[in-house]
């Protein structure tokens, strides 16, 4: 039996081109003792996925060059030898950029959407979900009546991060780049406030739509967009910060020093600026999460969106877009149907 | 009776000078009711009063060109017309840079240094050595066998940093500028390590002295100590940020924009950064504050340095000065001696 998958064929500088992935058929393996053999149905594009294709320093290793892209899906499980699951079964687990794969039965999980399509566990009750969740409960903890304000806002973590908002009383402020996303998050998610990044007054805009400042600034994006909500963060704001990919593809912006400016204003307003990767709060919150948002998409009282991409050989191209923000909410590669 | 003061006489673009600085004689008033005159004793210059004499944005009104300086002192009761002092009772008062004031008696306090000389209640028992309690308390958190680091160490904000790092059971690493406040760090305060930031290999001392990464930085002085600490931070550091005394002058530094790589490292690495004005914790810590410092400070037990000018009229060299860091030690002038 052959999977085929995309594998790193060399490491970008810059934004990443269709060159720098390259498709591979291989033999797949008879799944060993413990192990179990998965056809992939959704495969997840994140744009964590840049940082992995780079050999910088971070939080996680890169992926080799020649290696498989790494990814997470959700999958049916085609054969097991592993007594904790069953031909059949929907799971999900890190399989990378492939159809097929055989992997380790300790790193598979069951999918429990509590109702909601299988896919979200991709999404808004996946990595996603958890991302904007964690960052609010543990970070951002916004009160009634303050504001707060996210970017790509019609993503699976901005998204969640506007209604999260909103379910704590506050007022929601979206940033988003076009006007059917920008539509998307007024009218379907029900924000108070929407800002297009890509219009030439976006700076007044914001101004205008963040009037009373802004307390909560959930960081996803960084490059000129933080620059215009610096100037706005109040005394005391939070600001969560999961992801920068205005910035992932090089430095690019302005040639002056804008540091010295911006440590003066995290004195000066006493801001809190925290990184961090969602999986610091897997122990203490990741149940809460799943019992808390798993229901309320299920019945739909929170909304969420896909973009799902047919095929896995048109995974690199998505990918590549997704990066410039050419993709429309979570961005998945239906890789297979089930059944 | 007279009151000699010294005022802004213009607002100062980068470094401020001499000239921007005039002595002034007034008539002092009479006291009104809950109204006591003061013999100022101890006045303190802290580095804060830079901002109070630039216009910028800020946590706290500037000065008014024309305006008696700000600034905290510590006092003898001349006369009081309230029935909350005694004239020959020692206070603490902002006075402003004055021989007299006469003030509200609802703005004094009384000092209690717990036996400890009534001038450290403007360093290590006022508000420097508070703004290192609360930092480290509320934000910093040190935990045993932490790397702190610290610069400014011989100052009252930096040499309690340490102090207090030492005592939750972290190793506190100084960073100093020349030999004699590098030589006190070690010897007197006894830091597990100082670097010498005017050395030229600072950058590689700092890091062999830091072997493990830093924990917690205590951020009090910005500019290229900031660029050399960053790479150092390991993940989940804190980095309470009270000051940034190198850029209260102008931006300078390099003409590259080091902002993007900042965000990445805050991100990649979760940090925590933490812009604080000590007046935010007065309410929950200053009252353990002063109980568990103040006999530490009087048995010896905690080490400080005053830096002693006498005469008002040679604040503004002294103030001037500092801000290169020109004193070693808490830099006080003494206005007057007492009785």
């Amino acid at each position: 039996m052959e999977t085929i998958s995309i594998v790193l064929a060399s490491r970008p500088e810059g934004m990443p081109g269709r060159e720098h992935f390259r498709i591979e058929e291989t033999d797949l393996p008879e799944p060993e003792e413990n192990q179990i053999t998965l056809r992939v149905l959704f495969l997840s594009l994140d744009p964590y996925m840049r940082g992995r294709m780079s050999d910088a320093k971070s939080y996680a290793k890169p992926v080799p060059v020649g290696g498989v892209m790494e990814g997470e899906a959700v999958c049916e499980v085609l054969q097991s030898r592993s007594e904790w699951f069953k031909s059949g079964e929907i799971v999900r687990a890190m399989t990378g950029w492939c159809t097929y794969a055989v992997v380790d039965a300790a790193n598979v999980r069951h999918v429990d959407t509590h109702g909601a399509p299988t896919s979200t566990a991709l999404g808004v009750l996946g990595m996603p979900g958890f991302t904007a969740y964690g960052g609010m409960k543990v970070i951002g903890r916004p009160k009634r009546k303050e504001t707060v304000a996210v970017a790509a806002a019609s993503g699976p973590v901005g998204s969640l991060v506007g209604q999260l908002a909103m379910r704590a009383g506050a007022r929601a402020v979206g940033i988003a780049g076009g006007k059917d996303k920008c539509d998307y998050v007024k009218s379907e998610l029900g924000f108070d406030a929407v800002v297009d990044h890509r219009s030439p007054t976006f700076s007044s805009e914001l101004a205008s739509a963040c009037a009373d400042g802004i307390d909560v600034y959930f960081e996803n994006v960084g490059g000129y967009v933080w620059d215009e909500v610096l100037p706005l963060l109040n005394v005391y704001a939070r600001v969560p910060v999961c992801g920068l990919i205005a910035q992932y593809n090089g430095p690019g912006g302005s040639a002056s020093d804008r540091l010295p400016a911006n440590m003066s204003a995290i004195l000066r307003r006493s801001l809190h600026l925290r990184g961090f990767i969602n999986t610091e709060f897997l122990e203490t919150h990741y149940h809460t999460f799943q019992k808390e948002i798993g229901p309320l998409v299920a019945r739909g009282e929170i909304k969420y969106r896909e973009d799902v991409v047919e095929g896995l050989e048109n995974a690199p191209e998505a990918f590549i877009a997704m990066l410039s923000g050419g993709n429309f909410g979570k961005l998945l590669v239906r890789v297979a149907r089930n059944g």
